[in-house]
């Protein structure tokens, strides 16, 4: 169904926004084969110009005719807009790869995490989804543990970064921070709480059984990513006061004993993770030092002694990167591989 | 022992440092029986003066001779001075209570959250222990579902905040802060990575199974105040961009099943805790709301669907005054009764 080309035309639904610009800066990063880009947002961003590979191109308004003649369409607008403009795209020709979560438990749309699932691409119809941020570094992490020892439950709690909500959540944040340290009243926009030195155990609505949206997507695209239905998850997903990567405490046990050392050892081999795990020189993932990066880190890995194959790890990665822009892009590369 | 009279001299030594000064606070506001008060500090803050019930009171240098006459001590000038002036002040007839790590885990010291296990003070010898901040919050709520269903394992990841570090930590976290939002290079002191704007999984030193004894208080003392061997506990503590109040995320697992509500219902008769639980209405504890409450708060009350019988809790409590000020009070109040 897809088409190899030396090159292709790719579009960018939600050009302008947060993980739309780390998009742009990706594909030129990676040198992905663009012969042309096609920018594409609200009626609001209309006519803005994006630096790309040192050329100026124009923001469109996204419409169900944007995407004539587009080989590659990234989404990353909201599910309301992807639900809306998506199957238009696909319409057209274009392989929709969608950052938001609008398609992914659907069975005929692959779910994909290059590193654990590149094989379900080929799967597609037309739409791949993209993963939740919080549960892309948890996934990565995870799948050689599972391979080897076979996960038999995972209990995750997230410290979320307000960047994952986009640029006015950094903005509220930075204001927040001032105004309290001016000692003035806080202004409240996007969280229905303070996030200022404030840790929100809110992320997403609250559904009836008491759980956000965002913890159960931890619960179904784990399973749906790892392929195995019989993994228990159970997620708190919080937000705090950080910038930018998501840190997560995740607690696993499996079927078979895993040490420490082996845990780090097949991690240390395990692709897009790197451990940095060492303790006793103060070297653990911290959200500032991952910022940027491309890989998921990994560490204070350690013996959960309250179970016989129990296991306790620390996981960070960029939510706007690896959480979102960048595996993506790499679902393109594996894409037109 | 412990002779009961109408008043009582007090003797409080860490006066000066920010649990001290809770500790004065407490006392006045419960109108604690104090005859005479016995300020104690190190060479550094001796002559200070602090003001308790209307009335100036000196500062003086905490020696070994510093007790005479004294009835209760209430230490929390760190365990390196409760080794060596506890003793002391035992031998001088005083009943020490001590905040620090010291003494916890000597099976002659009575480890106490009043509201869990009261009756151990009976058992003191001249010292008994004020548990840690981060276990005394979660065992207040653990107990009473312990008590209906037999908690078998404890899973708890927290948001610790910086002043349970110490005034020298509110002020790094304030001032990275500020550094940060001027585009300056934060300063570290206090902390061996930046707090502000990050999370530190970094509790107290790294022990050699590769937790901190942050996360090794956790389990040992809430099996310890639950009276309760069998109870596995793993925890990952993890310091926050917060002033005050530690949120925790707890994941327990029961011998009997425990729906949500009933749940709700136990812990809405609990002493000590307030069941603030109703998420549709953005309604969940928040550090910021906890700060200077009593009560150790409770919400996100969720059964866990990836094991039979499991629940997921979110817990806030003041880490200066349940914590640590107001436990030790309430120890002495318990103590006189």
């Amino acid at each position: 169904m897809f088409k190899k080309k030396d090159r292709y035309v790719v579009a960018v639904a939600g050009a302008t926004g947060v993980v739309g610009r780390e998009m742009l800066e990706i594909l030129e990063e990676r040198k992905f084969p663009v012969s042309e880009l096609v920018l594409l947002a609200s009626e609001r961003s209309e006519g803005e110009k994006l630096d790309f590979s040192g050329k100026k191109w124009t923001v469109k308004r996204l419409t169900k005719d944007s995407f004539k003649g587009v080989d590659i369409a990234l989404f990353s607008a909201g599910a309301a807009r992807s639900l809306e403009f998506a199957p238009a795209a696909v319409e057209s020709g274009a392989v929709v790869i969608d950052n938001s979560s609008a398609f992914r438990m659907d069975p005929k749309v692959p779910l994909v995490v290059p590193e654990v699932n590149a094989p379900a691409i080929a799967k597609h119809a037309g739409i791949i989804a993209n993963p939740n941020c919080s549960t892309i570094g948890m996934v990565v992490v995870l799948k050689p543990l599972h391979d080897k020892a076979k996960i038999k439950r995972i209990v995750v709690t997230t410290f979320q970064s307000v960047s994952g909500t986009g640029k006015k959540a950094i903005d509220e944040l930075a204001g927040q921070t001032v105004a309290l340290l001016n000692f003035k009243d806080v202004e409240k926009n996007v969280y229905p709480h303070q996030i200022a030195f404030n840790v929100l155990p809110h992320i997403d609505a609250f559904l009836e059984n008491g759980y956000t949206k965002e913890e159960m997507k931890m619960v179904h695209e784990t399973r749906k990513i790892m392929e195995d239905d019989s993994i228990g998850v159970t997620a708190t997903t919080v937000r705090v006061p950080v910038f930018r990567c998501h840190s997560e405490s995740v607690n696993i046990e499996t079927e078979k004993k895993l040490t420490a050392n082996e845990a780090r050892a097949t991690l240390s081999a395990a692709p897009g993770v790197l451990v940095y795990d060492d303790p006793k020189r103060n070297i653990y993932p911290l959200a500032i030092d991952v910022s940027g990066k491309d890989e998921t880190y990994v560490g204070r890995i350690r013996e959960d002694e309250s179970i016989p194959n129990g296991l306790n790890l620390w996981i960070v990665s960029d939510n706007l990167r690896k959480g979102a822009a960048l595996n993506a892009v790499q679902i393109a590369e594996e894409l037109i591989k």
